[in-house]
């Protein structure tokens, strides 16, 4: 749990952030490029084409088309060793952007609304300085920029197209800019950071009828309560405390006239939890619940469950060398926040499922300025001084993770 | 409750029954000339405009454009003595008719899919007849052909126009042609026949938010959920057993996506008892439950309640009287039904509540006809014997209640 | 449904009145003393032994013994003809008696509290007259003193002894004298007076534990939470309105300690319904809804379930014969209460399943003396007027089902 | 959160470490013999005696009688310096033990079922070798000896007391032996570690009545299943998921008999959460659902609600000092276990609202000896070598935040 940290980094410790800092203005430049050009899931084409280009102006040497859009470019140090990727995401949301500013989305009903334009400049100055320091650390940095985070899931057709393979990668590193913490700050912790997310759809069979007669009838609209309410007890009674979980009803539709019973009800909801034992545990007790619920009043049921995103997981390891950059990086301990939790999910959790790794959030809120709308708003900004932070977050695991020594 | 008969009754018997089944053919002809034009509430000016010609043709006074549609006929007698209205419902319903005969309905969308069309031809039948034996009865017979039972309700703006005034009536008779009953039977009982009928819309106001965040959120469709299960206790624990009451919640639909938690649900339902006493307890205890619910959890709501129609309740002499009649009529005294009591609504309620009298049901199924079909059903039908048996029974009321000694 | 009257009838109709009265000091004198000696089901020994001492005392046959303690005396006219039977109970209830009367109970915590001692009196009243009116009735009258009304019933007992055999019994009467109608009337309606009466008794297996580790429990509480809400549906949608029901879970009890959960909920109840065709139906509900919710929470269950007496139906003949009795009895026919039905139950069940009958109500309550407490209350008394109409009712009864001619 | 180690440290390690072991014959005695005497909350006099003795015979000042049968031991060392507090409780348990040892309970149905006696022979074994070793540390350990942990609670008192004062305490430390942890291991984490605990007692006033007569009552078992229903939703939708809260109902207690309408039902509960925000939070939601849900049926209700033990929560500055440490008592990374967390509480948490501290858990368990019973289990043990681990840990913990430079 302790890092020798390399002989010459103390020396270089400023110098890395004057270089970075030196890169601000073409971080922001090629973030605002982004942004004005947003693309939904597995459309990254133009944001595709625009790494691209960078990379083959520097040099580096990458592959594209990877899952439809994928890229993955790979910077190699003059000395052998292990190999770390960092992860960056592409896709933007079907969302009208409400801000004014002078790069808004030209993209009508699309937006940058989560950040991923950050995420994809920080990777390319990441990517820059790697090319100019190539004897500051050893073996192979790939830097994987996916496409399709927000659904459904670009990370899993990379993984399954072998973007970790050849040369084989020993961890991987990625971040979320976070406007749930305040610029200057990091958030990383060991174990669970973001959630599984699942789905389910449901629908109760039960027997229409006359809204009078209910004896004629099997009433979907009470099967459906007290479906719903048997529900809570998956979190409030089946769950261990200590693990977090939801199970969350968003949609309910049964009937089509007062004084009808409703032949059918159609229930939808979400499941998110941390601890990748419970991904057996809560669909089978959804489904337990509704059979019983069904069984107890004649109905029956159609479920379809699908698992999206299990959690991001964070190896305590890779965790503590992010922790460790990251008390450097944000020169404050209490810029280093682990209370980070979210029951938000990533497909970054594909990845730490493969190869030990963390994630971690870079604060990139500040309301001062007006930029602390939260993700997937209409007005979502953040605060671009970030980008440079994220950079330097990343140089320093590589030059960490690959130390020379 | 023993009822004298008159004097020339028992002589008569069968002549009235030979004289009335005399004009099966034309009360088949008028109902299926106004079941080929069936028109809907208050809209109904053919089937008033044929009732006119009618009334006019046999030199019967009467009144017109009554709530806009209405009719009454008044037919006096020789003698002196009471006033008995008789009441039959003209409107069709917004049903495609699916039945493939000679007489279907001419005007797509609409149906005369209750009998309405039966019961304006009865009592076209009992006018004429009527009008024929001015001699065997006392005092005034009043028809009242109303618009729109089937709703909004033609009867109470009927009522209000004063067509139980002048001459002020003493007792009303109606009956409804009844597919639950087969022919041959007359369904009579005293008290409560059939339901007040009661409707609610309500709006649960929680506070929407993401599906993975529900502290943050009021989630409105759990709060429904415990409505709709607390409404269950209003028949199973409020109402005394010996009362019937249903509390349906036909409709409950909330949420936009699987994923957020939803911000309102909308729950609207109907209400249905026979004892007049519940009037305001049901709505309380409904307006109750949803409060304390929404209190338990920090929700708003909206209720909106609307009392459509009174239970119909009969008198307890009046339905002494149609009872005696009906034991002549059916021959059988098995045919004389007292279970026949329905949770489905009419507003003949409004006329009962005004004067003392009787709904019955005239038995008009024929299965081995195929004559079963539920009414409301787009193959809705009825056996057309049971028009002259409805004319009999009305003819026989009338010589009955107002009879000459 | 019409029946004719005796000849002699119209004659007599004072005579009979003014011989009864002429016995209400006697009456009151054989209810008071049985009242003074209450006796507990099957254990009603001074109490057969009094009606034995009267039956030997005025020559009538007689059979003891049957069912440990129950009484048959029979009473033949001088004509041959139908057998009628009349049924009276004699069992008192584990109560203590709170009224200072002078014939106040002499056992302590044992009181007849629901006037079954006055049912004895009546039917010793209407021996005695009979046996003094040999020559007002045709064919033979059965009066049958039953043990156990109060549970766990006589009536079975009896009838399994034959007593409604040799010579077979045609139909059979009897009377409840009844706080919840004022003196002067009567209740009789045909079909259901009175209800079905059944019992369970469940216990919820889950899995207890430490209150703060409910994951590894089955939290029996909240599955009966679940079972209660759940079989308020019984009532509120899966019987037909029209019917009367009730399900009550009486008794819920979980849980040793507060930070305990509890390993087992024991829930009992009782349930009520007129419509002999509920009778599997609201049973196998219940069973069903426990299995169901025991089954969605991985809980277990055992469940007892009690069919007590089935429901009170009248025979729509005998019915009317007791009706049109009423009328003379009461002489005002608002005094004839059809209104009448209980959810309460009685063992006369048995007796009306076997032959046609007909149980009423004669009213006993006279609020202006202070005897209007209800049946099974401490302070429990009647009007002792109601002895002697209730003579007249069954004699007029008997001549009227066994007239001569 | 780097601490700098006292010059000395590498040198001693192992000497501190063969000077503890060397204690490990006499820890084992002084644990036995509190063993065999335990004593309840506030009746520690043998305990308090033997404590007494032994700091006498070492020369250690002390002060007795504190909230009834509390003791502080002060002992100071040669240079000026901090004050570090270190605490153990010295209760018993209301449980007869049934385990067969030498050494077992001599006091019928009490037994040390928690392993207190083991960390009264910790404090003294740390409070001999301190005395032993003043030149080795600055300042100032007091040894906080408290009663009554396991309720009502002696942490309050003793602080009301002083203790905390004269002179000023900087700093706590305390363990616990945990059979949920292998021997060998210690448990410790930064912010929560065990939970607030907190009780209910709530009765619901319905209105009772006959089983058979729901309309006349207010079901009070109905209006209890809806409360526990709806008090699933407090940790299913109150909370945010990634805190931890329980909301337990162990005791529910309504009715007298099954076919009589419960009057009354009394529920009682406790409540765990970790992070102090909720404090209000549960308690006002419960009450909150109890009040609506008692008035959408027309209920009453008393509530009485007790805050026992707020959340144990270790500072992040003396959490990682103790972590620190742990990692060389334990030898081994992994034995530091920081998802330690249980909804278990403990008084401890009241000094550590008065100063910094922490609060950790040492491994006490070794199935392959039969020593994993659950603390509370009548078979109650732990494996003794633990006993030289938690002195071990004192000292160090000691020697690293009293050290010398």
């Amino acid at each position: 749990m302790v890092f020798s940290l390399p002989r010459s980094y103390s020396v270089n410790l400023e110098q890395i952030r004057l270089e970075i800092r030196a890169l601000q203005a073409q971080l922001v430049e090629w973030r605002r490029t982004i942004h004005q050009k947003p693309e939904l899931a597995f459309q990254e084409h133009l944001t595709a084409e625009f790494i691209t280009q960078k990379l083959q102006e520097w040099g580096i040497e990458s592959q594209t088309e990877i899952a439809q859009t994928g890229i993955v470019a790979t910077i190699k140090s003059n000395d052998p060793g292990k190999v770390l990727a960092i992860r960056a995401d592409m896709d933007a949301l079907p969302i009208q952007e409400a801000n004014e500013v002078t790069y808004r989305s030209q993209h009508p009903g699309k937006m940058h609304a989560c950040g991923h334009d950050g995420h994809v400049a920080i990777a390319l100055g990441t990517a820059y300085y790697l090319t100019q320091h190539r004897q500051d650390f050893s073996g192979t940095v790939k830097i994987i920029f996916q496409p399709a985070e927000e659904g459904p899931g670009g990370a899993k057709p990379m993984i399954e197209a072998g973007v970790l393979k050849n040369p084989d990668v020993d961890a991987i590193i990625g971040l979320h800019l976070w406007n749930n913490l305040p610029l200057g700050t990091v958030g990383v912790r060991s174990g669970a950071l973001m959630a599984a997310v699942e789905c389910f759809r449901c629908t109760i069979f039960g027997k229409g009828g006359h809204g009078a007669m209910p004896d004629q009838t099997i009433d979907s609209i009470v099967v459906s309560a007290q479906i719903v309410n048997a529900l809570q007890t998956i979190v409030a009674r089946n769950i261990n405390p200590i693990d977090s979980a939801v199970v969350t009803v968003g949609e309910l539709h049964a009937g089509t006239a007062l004084n009808v019973i409703a032949d059918t009800a159609r229930l939808s909801g979400t499941v998110r939890y941390f601890n990748p034992a419970l991904e057996q545990k809560i669909q089978l007790r959804i489904e337990e619940i509704i059979a019983g619920v069904c069984q107890s009043h004649g109905a029956k049921y159609e479920l379809d469950y699908w698992q999206l995103y299990p959690p991001v997981i964070n190896d305590a390891t890779m965790a503590e060398l992010v922790r460790s950059v990251a008390t450097k990086v944000v020169e404050t301990p209490l810029g280093v926040v682990p209370e980070c939790q979210t029951m938000g999910g990533e497909d970054m959790s594909f990845f730490l499922k493969e190869v030990p790794g963390c994630y971690f959030f870079v604060g990139a809120a500040n309301p001062e300025k007006g930029l602390a709308y939260p993700h997937h708003h209409p007005r979502f900004d953040f605060d671009e001084t970030a980008l440079a932070m994220g950079v330097e977050m990343f140089v320093r695991c590589v030059e960490q993770f690959l130390s020379l020594n």
